[in-house]
């Protein structure tokens, strides 16, 4: 005759401890929070979650982030059409922005080459950003892929496959750490990053 | 001209940094864990804390969370109604009742006396707690208010009231880690302070 939480608590225990990072106690600790916060916080927080998941979707050309029709950074005619940024999350553009040493556009390749996970080349928006290559405005691709084995086998790949196009191939100067994540690398170290980054030749 | 993220995503992170324990880089990581989510799981997550906050009240005997007219401790027949226990808050009972030790009911007072937080014996649920006792069924009070000087001071304050009555009153054992907070005690720690409660006599 163990205790058991009413149904509904459970249920909400349950999708709380679904969250990265959040475990059994801090499942019930924020399920006791949301129980007893104002309605505005509980109810705008269930409200948000659903808002976001129907307003936002991926931008068309770059992958990013948007609740129109082009992001904001696509849309933007003061930045550098050039340049190409090329990040393996959405999020990523979040990291590079909050940097604030880039000024042109990004591509979204919706991850990286692991063939351990069953992800090859064909599973990234590649084909995207080559008929974005092709128009012929670009100069420069930044490979701003994570700094692991994956993320540097698939700028490998991408370099290979841009340098015929006669387009400057780069990627991120490693200043990052290796076997970090992009998106919890602090502004520094991403500015030295970028500074530093190295045309690939071959 | 900074990069911003688009509103319905600023709105979710926002609403997810309110949350105890989660700051900024973390809400930002659950908000792009939420959007890449299944359907089901964000949907869910959101559908949760709206079913929760509808269904769930408080026990008009005890105060512990139910979704029934009385909650399932104080509905079991089989449950020793000789006994309170009282706890600061409702999930000190889920607490207790993983340690498996106590086999009567209990009383949630929604807090502790506070004089800096402006609390006195008046906030708390006292009246409902001594017309409980007044009905002449209980024989001991076990007060498990937390460690802290306030719970200290409550557990006091309630003993000095109870004693006139002719009801056994106990504390539990200091085992407990002083400064501590009951939700989060081990099992352990929990079954050992319960066995070794003192009655307290004047």
């Amino acid at each position: 005759m163990a205790y058991r939480y009413p149904h509904s608590l459970n249920e909400l225990i349950r999708y709380l401890a679904k969250l990265p990072g959040i475990g059994a106690k801090s499942a019930q600790r924020l399920a006791f929070f949301l129980l007893n916060a104002s309605e505005e916080d509980a109810a705008g927080l269930a409200g948000a979650i659903i808002q976001a998941r129907k307003t936002l979707r991926h931008c068309p050309r770059c992958g990013n982030f948007t609740d129109d029709d082009i992001c904001s950074i696509c849309a933007d005619s003061r930045r550098d059409a050039g340049q190409i940024c090329v990040v393996e999350q959405a999020r990523d553009i979040a990291a590079m922005e909050r940097a604030g040493c880039f000024e042109g556009h990004y591509h979204v390749l919706g991850g990286a080459i692991s063939p351990l996970d069953g992800i090859g080349p064909e599973q990234l928006k590649l084909v995207s950003l080559f008929s974005r290559l092709q128009a012929g405005q670009v100069r420069e691709v930044v490979l701003a892929t994570n700094p692991t084995v994956e993320g540097e086998a698939t700028a490998l790949y991408i370099a290979k496959k841009i340098h015929p196009l006669g387009i400057t191939v780069s990627r991120l100067a490693h200043g990052l750490p290796v076997g970090g994540d992009l998106e919890y690398a602090d502004e520094a170290t991403l500015s030295l990053a970028l500074a530093g980054r190295k045309q690939l030749s071959f």
